[in-house]
């Protein structure tokens, strides 16, 4: 399988600018020679696309890359088909992928990553790289079509993952809710992404990136913790 | 409108024992005379119906009710037809509304309960009572037909509302995710129902129960802290 994914738990760290700890590697990821990407706004919901697009443009730009924003594309569907590589920006999840769904931009997205064009998803964008979104963190504001996402990879990733539990919170916490999906859906892995921790995987390779192991759950199994340097290539079997 | 509703926040709260700080407004909610209570268990994933339902038994006979558990009935539809009230516990509220709507029983459980049969829910619970689950905090772990609820009241409740971040977070805050609510739907009002709020709903009257304010909000309007003392009839309009 030719795909090329990066995959961010977040785009904004503690201490840290707007994408500051993914800058390296995005970097990276797309090389050296000047890409443009076609990014993906539409997670967006309390800003505007045209302020997101910029915002991630300065960073693209500051390594050496180019950016358009879909939202701006008059065909957006022939926007994907000819991209050098996409981007999708976090926000809320369910938004983002109504929004896909209404301009039929699933599948052409999904067929070009499988064909090797790099794809780079943070937090929701992350998200929809899963087989569906049954394990973002976002609140249901609104009701897409379906919940099935890309599927370019076999496991879910749970964003933002987080060990914490706010003081006085009674209501279930992030282990708790994983387990919950676990328990409708037995085979699949789950990948708890703590803040700053990337993955990146190369065809039938993956890495994690950052400094944090990731938490790794199945049903009926401990969950595991997984560091930056080991390969966890069970993931895509 | 001849509607009784007793909704909670939660089951739980530190220090206390399962529902205990809801036992006196049950109490008052359900009377003198012993209620046998139909109750709903749909929203329990990671424990059985059964379980649940004894849970929730003792509870109910230590104020003087009985328990029926809908999960135990030959013809559920039926059970509701005929039931003298209808308690709705917390847990999954997308597993919830995914097992109402497969057994067709959110329309008859929504004519009776506008016809006067009282209604009580907690968490899940008391997310259904509301047009959607759209401000739900759950993790969408099943995919329901239809985002579409109860609609015993015209507002949306968000349970457990918190205003604490965990340390580390970067992902959005609660108020910022029932900020993105409001920008989809502006013209509805969203009630942030803090650990050990119940509200009381009796026709067009309203009441909260316990020691916190609540938190309503309204797109553009600052959110608003409405003490239990106040009667804040403005959300049933």
């Amino acid at each position: 399988m030719a795909r090329r994914l990066l995959l961010l738990s977040n785009s904004s760290t503690a201490g840290m600018s707007y994408l500051e700890h993914a800058q390296e590697p995005m970097r990276e990821f797309l090389g050296t020679p000047p890409t443009t990407v076609l990014f993906v706004p539409y997670a967006a919901v309390r800003f505007g696309y045209d302020d997101y697009a910029a915002k991630v443009r300065a960073v693209l730009e500051a390594i050496g890359h180019r950016l358009i924003s879909i939202h701006d594309a008059p065909d957006a569907v022939g926007a994907v088909l000819k991209a050098e590589a996409v981007a999708v920006g976090g926000g809320n999840t369910f938004h983002l992928v109504r929004e896909l769904q209404e301009r039929e931009l699933l599948e052409p997205i999904r067929d070009r990553a499988l064909q090797g064009m790099p794809f780079i998803g943070w937090s929701a964008g992350s998200n929809i790289a899963c087989p569906t979104l049954r394990t973002t963190n976002d609140m249901p504001i609104v009701e897409p079509r379906s919940f099935r996402c890309l599927d370019l990879i076999p496991f879910q990733i749970n964003p933002h993952y987080l060990d914490a539990h706010p003081d006085g919170h009674m209501g279930e916490t992030r282990e708790e809710r994983i387990q919950e999906f676990l328990v409708v859906e037995p085979d699949r892995y789950v990948v708890g992404l703590r803040e700053g921790s990337t993955l990146r995987i190369e065809g039938d390779d993956i890495q994690l990136i950052g400094e944090k192991p990731m938490r790794v759950f199945k049903q009926g199994e401990e969950p595991l913790e997984v560091g930056p340097g080991e390969a966890p290539t069970f993931l895509l079997d």
